[in-house]
């Protein structure tokens, strides 16, 4: 079968540091600033691909650590890829199984050429090296491909210093071992919250050259003054015609104020775990749905929303359902946190198409401030 | 508010025992023979509304014990009725709870007036009366209710006499405690296995006069022999031109038997429970998706279903997503049994309609048959 080689990244608008563009993969075109769900054994929990097609999601995340676990990468290629295998026919992103691998803590061990792990499900034995981790993802064949990291503890100096000799090197050995011409690959900026450890890794990687740059490591201890301070450094060292992409970020503030120092891309489990909890995101904040003053309260999760939930459903019912142990009620709440996740996005980038970024930031945190001064 | 006093049954066409008919409601209009999903706590089990309407479902059954206790009748009626609360505009059912309360076994004690029970949730004591169950299903509002029962095993004849004695008071009284005009209510049949005690029910029920009859205390123990001698007695009993339902019954081969003995109506939970558990229904038998023989199996669920599981994933992917304890997994099996149960109850009618239902039985048959002879 001869592939078609199509990759690419059109910047169409910046407002500011606020990037629009359109980037194109072998399974179609995504707008960005875009928001990735989250399908980490190769399903967006909860929801079907027609519910994720419905609520306009252009492409999703998948993992290379569980799949490779369960139910094996080869088996994937043998059913004919993650695509066919999952039945979503749009771009998908894998990750590179590093942040997984990582944080299984007491259960692996680092050398310089590779990680050695436990499996979180049975025990058994894995390595993961830099090839391993490409061969994996080419037998999944994502559209979008990332390289073995390592990801320290964000506040770590000496830590990140380390990881960041072999976060480089496998970055490298990564480059070489790609063979599939329709897949990209990302390169991870790493260096924890340091800057100018996060300016070295981003020279290292772009010298090398990638198809588009993740940003690992942030969101997970450090404040937001601190990522922020990442984020607008790597905005003038990356390059402006190539997507990058916040890794595991996040919420709605998170994407406003990621994207107005220069990000693109974004994925978080946050609105998936938290429509399995019973946690409804709202433009102004959460609501608990377990919370008994909502057993009698008529009106949908957030007014004006326009997603199925919203539309056909009450707190009331809600809670009913989340309070009875009823699949339903997980899988209505993660349909519209998603659906607002993946709104926001495309409303960034009309604002940014339009030249008012600016206006459309201050008016959500206006917004914002009211519903916290009503409360 | 008015409400339009609809309800009727026109029997369309029989084929021997076979019928067919359109059962008309406040509602909407429901083609028989109809499989009802279940949707005990106010849901269809990992399904939606919108699931329902795709897979052609026309009334749902819901439960009045369940949505008594939780989340309150009087909680659905001020927040518009059942209809509204779960966002179903189309027929609802609603069983007594009799068959519940008498589930609770220790937990209860039934006098001439009633029956006394302990919530299976917090344990906290309630009553039902034949006035109480009315007054709770005209709370919850559904198109059609049903008359508080004994339910008693249907071997024990002594056991039967006597339960028998307080079902028909209790019918009595539930006939005139009734209030809505935009209601139907169903007379249930008791008696267990013995023709004489059911001639009994059936003639005093019919006497007193109702808008259709429910046909309970079967598929609980006795033989399909049992059970299909009790529907043939009363195929002669019930009245030709109201419908028959057959409360909690069943499977494939359970609607193709029972509406070959004059059957109309028919609700079962095994299709979304089965679905739960990872089991698929198929035409000819079942499939438990946690075996490992699914693995690498491209197939879908069943050839030729046009269902959107099978339309679009594998066995393979299926099995995956019950192994991995994925919600999607859950929904998409029973997305197919319902799919599969509502489409044998349209087959049905069809051939009904067409005159060559023995053709469709046979056919149904053989092709079991065929099947099991290949395993």
């Amino acid at each position: 079968m001869v592939r078609k080689p199509i990759y690419d990244f059109d910047l169409l608008a910046t407002d500011g540091r606020a990037r629009a563009g359109l980037l194109k993969t072998v399974h179609g075109e995504v707008p960005t600033p875009v928001f990735m769900p989250v399908g980490t054994q190769a399903t967006v929990k909860a929801v079907s691909p027609r519910d994720l097609e419905d609520l306009g999601a252009t492409i999703i995340l998948s993992n290379t650590y569980h799949l490779y676990l369960r139910p094996g990468d080869e088996r994937i290629a043998r059913l004919g890829g993650l695509h066919a295998f999952m039945g979503w026919d749009r771009p998908i992103l894998t990750d590179s199984g590093g942040y997984q691998v990582f944080s299984l803590a007491q259960r692996r061990t680092i050398d310089n050429d590779g990680v050695t792990f436990r499996s979180h499900i049975d025990g058994s034995r894995h390595r993961f090296t830099p090839e391993k981790v490409i061969a994996i993802q080419e037998n999944l064949g994502a559209d979008i491909i990332t390289c073995l990291d390592e990801c320290a503890p964000p506040l770590d100096y000496d830590y990140n210093l380390q990881a960041l000799e072999r976060t480089h090197a496998w970055a490298a050995r990564c480059k070489a071992a790609k063979s599939r011409p329709d897949q990209a690959l990302f390169g991870i900026v790493q260096g924890g919250v340091f800057l100018d450890l996060r300016e070295r890794s981003a020279r290292f990687l772009t010298d090398l050259g990638f198809d588009g740059y993740a940003i690992g490591g942030l969101s997970v201890g450090e404040t937001k003054e601190q990522m922020h301070a990442v984020l607008e450094l790597l905005d003038t060292l990356l390059p402006a015609d190539q997507p990058r992409y916040l890794m595991g970020v996040g919420t709605p503030e998170d994407l406003v104020e990621c994207v107005a120092r220069g990000v693109d891309m974004f994925d978080c489990v946050l609105p998936t775990r938290m429509g399995r909890n019973g946690s409804a995101l709202t433009r102004t904040g959460r609501l608990n749905l377990r919370n008994a003053r909502f057993a009698d309260d008529p009106a949908p999760i957030e007014e004006g929303c326009t997603c199925y939930t919203c539309a056909h459903f009450s707190r009331a019912y809600l809670r009913h359902l989340v309070v009875a142990n009823e699949i339903l009620g997980l899988h209505l709440i993660t349909l519209h946190n998603l659906h607002l996740m993946l709104t926001i996005a495309r409303e960034l980038r009309e604002a940014i198409l339009q030249g008012r970024f600016e206006d459309y930031r201050a008016a959500f945190w206006e917004r914002r401030r009211a519903a916290q001064g009503e409360r």
